[in-house]
């Protein structure tokens, strides 16, 4: 396995494993490919095979390299012999990061994405039974990496796959911040009318208890056959390998940080249940699917945050975000919607803070801390004082989506449209009445 | 119901329903009981009863009103006969605020807290049977202004009552920050020894629906009967009148802004279940009671925040509160502890702005606001880099208790001391090990 700094080096050349190398050092010159590196005990040697078969080993401080043709990926990975079947409906699978559909090598800590179908196949055969595959490899970008910037070309990508006739579109995607993803490519993609499905993995595709395949499995199911017209996250439903749940795209939270199941919808029902045989439950109402091919409405105002209240919390956090220029923020308040409004303390009331950023210019809107649940500012007086103040109350709406759709709405319509369509419900994001069994489903 | 600005008023005048006061106005020179305002049309109108009998009624902005003689509470309200059995348990009520043991009349908007244990008896007798009761009202103050001084003055006065003879302890407080007060006073009160149990109601006492006396009558068998020496919250277990369970003060947290069953116990079950007969089962681990009184801790560093990390979130926000002087952060990162790492864009890496506030001698804890499971330091690249850069990763402890914990730790401890703490279990907020069952419990 090799040590952060030699992948570093190898990133910084632009170079992997499996690609063909010139390496130059003091005495050296030579052509081969990058192998693995198997060492236990020194992990910053970059290892070379040559043409003749020969392996040399050198460490990466003393070489440089340079790419002289990419390699077909892991060295001898196995390949499907599984044809395409043209008649299945079209799906298409955008890798954009995290472990899904990746192979790891933990010996060498080289990581090869499954990108072409008949790499697919061989690791997932079910698939080929599935859809008709095209597949590629919009970027490969960590979880904590993601930005607005990254949801803008998926969201381009995903409109150009379907406009050259995908029916479904399957997004790899890494999980700590997929929900950031599905509610952002919810608004962007509304009107694309196909289901456009996220999914990732919690554990690596190389470990016996991956739940890589089975998300795969019944994220091209959902994406080839059911009717739904959303954008949506499907993962393990329970820890036991049986189904699979799609939650809508902005009702959805990562809410364990390692488990199977962590994704769980929120003040809402999943849209379906899928399990690996292609059996589609549908358990929420939804929009269809259709024919119409919208545009992708990609803006996005960056000048956004989310910003938590609590105990304590000083209200000059909304002064720091008014003088950076900021356009919106989204509050986690207490419980229905609060923030401190003491003046006993130097910490004090937020209210001034928020009157002289809404008097601004500044947008600014309540969700609740406590994820579940609605905000609701007529029940107590503090709450009508920041509602008096231009707090924009965002019903049921999680913070996540909240802080997701006011970055959307500030970059495609003018400020007073943005304001006003906020907390009016867009694509599934607010929902009229809670079901008493949507807690901590 | 009086108005928002007529309730003001009686506030800035310091009377309130039920008080014998004098009013002046021009032409005006009486004496009388201020009533509940009844007029459906003009709110602002204050009702004075004479005493002859009959009232007056003036709007507020047209008098002067000055307190003659506090009143006995809400007008005509009932006293219980039942005598306090000084055979049983010691329990010690502190009222601090929050709608329980309050009773509200929305006719006038006025609010009682039925302080003396002869008003409480009335409304629930059920209480003369359990304990030995002794109450005050230490201040009444809304959930959302609570303050690490009102943490504080809890502690001390359950110091105080506990040295006066108190086997348990019950504090009403309102719900919304009532986990972030039972994670402080876990901390300040780990050395009393009895349990402390914090309650409150989701809904207010003169409602039919009101979770208010259960959670009181639970709440004040758990401090009476049980063998438990900790800090906890004592609120319905479930949406049905059944059983009310008794969460770990550093363990717990408001999960939805209005369902009874709001408070859950996040990776830990609860320490007990408690229904209205008083049968107590016991479900987890815990201290027991004692009868060592140790001091209570009360110690804040005001200097402390919790920053939530997210896609496009700008580091700045580390520098912000570095210039104001904080000494300590808790970031909730995403997934295993995660704050964006990338330099591609202006909102960038979080990395050197974290090095640069601990470099300067800021204390920064790591947690994951998927609220349940553990943060990791060690599965990716991106958490060693962080761990490396000095970030102190805090287990299983909730961003909440984390939080918490740091301000006391930093309150208390020289500042190694305090970082050294910050990742070690001292009064259950860490597990070692998160068993199966406690996700979405």
């Amino acid at each position: 396995m090799y040590s952060d700094e030699a992948l570093d080096f190898l990133k910084s050349a632009k170079v992997n494993v499996g690609d063909e190398i010139r390496a130059t050092a003091k005495d050296l010159n030579i052509e081969g490919e990058i192998m693995p590196n198997t060492e236990a005990t020194n992990r910053d040697i970059i290892v070379i095979k040559l043409k003749n078969g020969y392996n040399v080993g050198i460490n990466f401080r003393k070489v440089k390299v340079t790419k002289v043709k990419s390699g077909s990926g892991m060295p001898g990975f196995p390949k499907s012999n599984l044809k395409q079947d043209k008649g299945l409906p079209n799906v298409s699978l955008i890798y954009t990061g995290g472990t899904i559909g990746s192979k790891i090598d933990y010996k060498t800590g080289g990581v090869y994405m499954l990108v072409k179908p008949e790499e697919l196949f061989y690791e997932v055969p079910e698939l080929a039974g599935i859809a008709h595959i095209s597949s590629n490899e919009l970027f490969s970008i960590s979880s904590e990496d993601m930005s607005y910037r990254e949801w803008q070309s998926i969201a381009n990508e995903a409109e150009k796959e379907r406009r050259a006739g995908a029916e479904g579109i399957v997004i790899t995607i890494g999980t700590d911040t997929m929900h950031y993803a599905a509610a952002a490519l919810s608004f962007m993609l509304k009107d694309l009318h196909i289901p456009v499905v996220l999914t990732g993995s919690q554990r690596s595709s190389d470990r016996g208890s991956s739940d890589a395949f089975m998300n795969l499995i019944c994220s091209v199911y959902l994406a080839a056959k059911s009717d739904i017209g959303e954008v949506g996250i499907c993962m393990h439903s329970s820890s036991s390998d049986d189904k699979c749940h799609f939650i809508r795209g902005t009702k959805a939270r990562k809410m364990h940080s390692s488990r199977r199941d962590a994704f769980r919808p929120i003040n809402d029902m999943p849209l379906a249940l899928v399990d690996i045989k292609g059996n589609i439950e549908y358990k929420n109402s939804y929009s269809k699917k259709s024919d119409i091919i919208g545009r992708a409405i990609t803006g996005f105002e960056e000048k956004v945050a989310l910003v938590k209240a609590y105990p304590n919390s000083t209200p000059d956090i909304i002064d720091f975000y008014l003088q950076k220029g900021y356009k919106g923020l989204i509050i986690e308040g207490t419980g229905l919607g609060h923030t401190p409004t003491s003046t006993r303390d130097e910490n004090g009331s937020w209210l001034p803070n928020i009157k002289n950023a809404i008097g601004k210019g500044m947008i600014i809107g309540m969700t609740s801390q406590c994820i579940y649940g609605r905000v609701n500012e007529n029940v107590y007086r503090n709450l009508r004082l920041l509602k008096n103040a231009g707090v924009i109350y965002c019903e049921d709406m999680l913070p996540e989506t909240a802080y997701v759709k006011l970055g959307w709405l500030l970059g495609n319509y003018k400020k007073a449209d943005a304001a006003n369509l906020l907390n009016k419900n867009m694509v599934g994001e607010i929902k009229e009445r809670l079901e008493y069994d949507e807690f901590l489903v």
